[in-house]
């Protein structure tokens, strides 16, 4: 008799013998099977997770597989070099150098295509030029030396440009020009030593070069173009207004703790930590001011906009950040302060973080529009108004507190204490009670400070970018308005006319 | 008559004309010449400065212009593949591809070299056996749909690749395999299109690549190898005593402002500003821990050294640093407070700060050495110590200030003012005055909570890595001295007997 009894893990075969128990069928392969199914599971759950993130991330910025369509466009064209006959005859075998220099020189920025383009066909016309020279030399002295002329000069050559590559003013722009020039002294010095056509070698390679340089450019600047400028520009408006907000929710959260709850407290938890990013962002600044550098005119944005001067409203915002950071050290740690001291500073508090907030918001506008703005310096005022305000509370705090609320005085001795502490002119509540709310108050000064060399810095990029004042904005407006006006004006009168003819022609 | 006349810029010649008058000799071509003259001084003097800037970078870390041989070396000897007419003949044209290999993959540390060398190896594996797998198909649909399949194939998986390079986990280890995949991938479906011998290209481009590789990896490990694991490790160590003797002389100057005589003007503010270095390290960090995985065990590091938890130790000591920031902020803001509350807080904070850096140093000790202390927990107890002194410090200032001190009592009405606080039970002293005492005081501790969360991430890579301990570090060092010990004395013995031999045969 078989029996089907259900347990935990699933259904359980047993089966009853002639002596009256009963066995219990286990297939021979299962711990296998189950253990093969196992992995495969696990592995199906990490290659999905795989393509969730992935997907994640092409939602989160279209930008990405924007410019990934844009290189399997531009490698499918280069192909077509070898698809049609003629042209495959035109550059022979060297075609796949155009192949290869759109793999390697098609990067996600205008910027960097423009810098890896650029280094490509001055490195390769440089080290080409330079390895045709040593190799007419070498070629001159007799078969015993040319291997040797050949061999010391790559060396020399290729140390050197090696360790130019450390330099890093030539690091920073020139680093991909000056590997290409050891590729290519190396392989024309070489090769030249076999191939006897080595000036038609070189005018074949140099222009598949030219194609795949050209192709790279054009598809790169035409096809919704990702300019490495803009980039930046939106960086740094973007670290502005994150740091303006962490500012807020940090120190709003610690005098009023319920300031969480009407927010989501994911989101708000992701606007306290928003200032990180900027603690980590300069190798990434610094990247795309350099590539910046290479971009022609677009958008608002000139050949020679001061791209370095974003590098500098940067590393204040940094400063900045760096003080947001102590500050959430201080608030998060355990020691707080009492209640009735946290009320006597919190509208200082709250003013001053307000007011440093909002002019970091409003530089963020000005950065971002590029308009120059006439509130900031009211802003700024405020904000200095609320230094003051708070310095006062500062100096107003001892006669401000009652002695009875000190909690020294909580205890059944209150009278007692409390007199004996005012005879011997001791402070009625500890300095060590008001440690976490002084730090506070100070670093809350220390940033309204560094928050004003942000408003000078972003002064200089204005002056030097020359942004737009808001009354050209404001002009430039009302003639847009006015020419929207009188175009609309112009159809109604007419679609007026129209229905006055129809009714015309009706009647 | 012609006088010569010396001026300011230099000489001058004058001819006396026969009206007694004299004309001044102006070379005509002279603003020429001079601008030219001029421009090559300014061209001169740049290119002496950068290769000034370059000798010291060589002079600072001679590591790189051993790389820089390095290169050399690899390329030269690569090179040989061409002169030697074997083993031309054998991998014919290809050989470009060793040479190819040479330039691009042979980077600084080990673990570069490595991760690229697999990543070139394994995407030029995983696209050649694609590409060919595609062509196969493409030659079995005819000749009309050849180009299509090619073509859509090239561009689906072109931008696949190009996308996986976007996500972290790939970026991070294999981006240099994604971009060979996408190189590899078009060449040969392209380039199989017209060469009919798909296999012996496949064959002989993988035996070169291979050549270049295997070449790469032996020189970078056996000549002078640079780890990139090791680095980082001297990187962490670095940053750690910089901190701590950051963290010294910022305290150190703030109270007994006459320290900086002491040392060196120069090399004193380098070392206030030595956190510095720790707080844009994050990038170098994260980069030399991906490479640092790659590599094998090499000194003290195993294949599987934790380099992660360096990472963490990194981001501890980065915290740390964001501190100290706001505290040279801090100190250096106009806003100082009276030199008698200095005073009574000098000797809390000094002793809290030298406690916090010697531990610091202890981390930096034992991470560079790789050893266990048995001294961390009492540092630690002493840095804890001193902070209670300070906290007290901080609960006792009141008590100790004698009114007659304080600034709002040194006017005339002394006694007046005082009585009257006394009467009001206010604080004598301002808060506003202790702002910036307090702030110290304050983010002293907050560097020494921060510190204690370093402690236990070196304790925890101390376990991780096995850290020797220092009695197993001593009995090694008593056996070597015991067997030096033992060398000396037989040496002695010899010696002895040798010079008893001499004077016997001189006797």
């Amino acid at each position: 008799m078989v029996n089907v009894k259900e347990t935990l893990g699933g259904l359980e075969w047993s089966v009853k013998v002639a002596d009256g128990s009963s066995r219990v069928l286990t297939p021979e392969s299962g711990p296998l099977i189950r253990r093969v199914q196992l992995g495969l599971e696990g592995l199906v759950l990490k290659v999905w997770k795989f393509f969730k993130k992935a997907w994640d991330l092409g939602v989160e910025d279209p930008k990405k597989v924007i410019h990934c369509f844009k290189v399997g466009i531009a490698l499918t064209l280069v192909s077509l070099f070898y698809y049609m006959r003629p042209l495959y005859q035109g550059v022979g075998g060297n075609a796949m150098w155009a192949v290869m220099t759109v793999v390697v020189v098609f990067e996600y920025s205008v910027g960097a295509t423009l810098c890896k383009c650029l280094n490509r066909v001055i490195g390769t016309c440089l080290a080409g030029a330079l390895a045709v020279g040593v190799h007419w030399i070498a070629s001159r002295s007799g078969d015993r030396f040319e291997p040797i002329i050949l061999g010391t000069s790559v060396f020399i050559l290729a140390s050197a440009a090696t360790f130019s590559r450390f330099i890093p003013s030539v690091k920073a722009r020139f680093d991909y020009g000056a590997m290409i020039f050891i590729l290519t002294f190396s392989l024309v010095s070489v090769s030249g030593y076999r191939v006897d056509k080595l000036f038609d070698m070189a005018h074949q390679r140099l222009s598949t070069i030219a194609i795949g340089t050209s192709m790279c450019i054009l598809i790169s600047i035409v096809v919704c173009p990702i300019w490495a400028g803009e980039d930046l520009h939106i960086l740094i408006t973007r670290n502005m207004e994150k740091l303006a907000n962490s500012l807020d929710g940090c120190v709003s959260n610690y005098f009023m703790e319920c300031a969480s709850s009407t927010d989501d407290e994911e989101d708000f938890h992701k606007k306290l930590q928003g200032y990180k990013c900027s603690l980590n962002s300069k190798a990434t600044e610094e990247s795309l001011a350099n590539l910046a550098r290479w971009e022609p005119a677009h958008g608002n944005f000139s050949f020679r906009h001061p791209w370095k001067q974003y590098l500098k409203v940067g590393t204040l915002i940094r400063s900045c950040a760096y003080c947001i950071e102590a500050l959430n050290g201080c608030i998060g740690s355990e020691n707080q302060a009492p209640e009735f001291i946290k009320n006597h500073f919190s509208d200082a508090c709250l003013r001053l973080s307000t007011h440093t907030s909002s002019t970091m918001k409003e530089l963020a506008v000005i950065t971002k529009t590029m308009t120059k703005s006439s509130k900031i310096g009211f802003l700024v005022g405020e904000m200095n108004n609320a230094v003051q305000h708070l310095h006062k509370s500062l100096e107003s705090l001892p006669a401000n507190i009652p002695p009875a609320q000190s909690p020294s005085a909580e205890s059944s001795e209150t009278d007692k204490s409390t007199s004996t502490s005012t005879n011997n002119n001791t402070f009625a509540v500890p300095l060590m009670e008001l440690l976490p709310i002084v730090t506070v108050a100070s670093l809350l000064l220390e940033i309204a400070e560094r928050v004003e060399s942000v408003v000078d810095a972003v002064t200089e990029l204005a002056s030097m970018a020359d942004f737009k004042t808001e009354k050209a904005e404001k002009k430039l407006k009302q003639k847009q308005a006015i020419v929207n006006n009188k175009h609309d004006k112009e159809q109604h009168q007419a679609s007026q006319e129209e229905l006055t003819m129809k009714a015309l022609q009706q009647v």
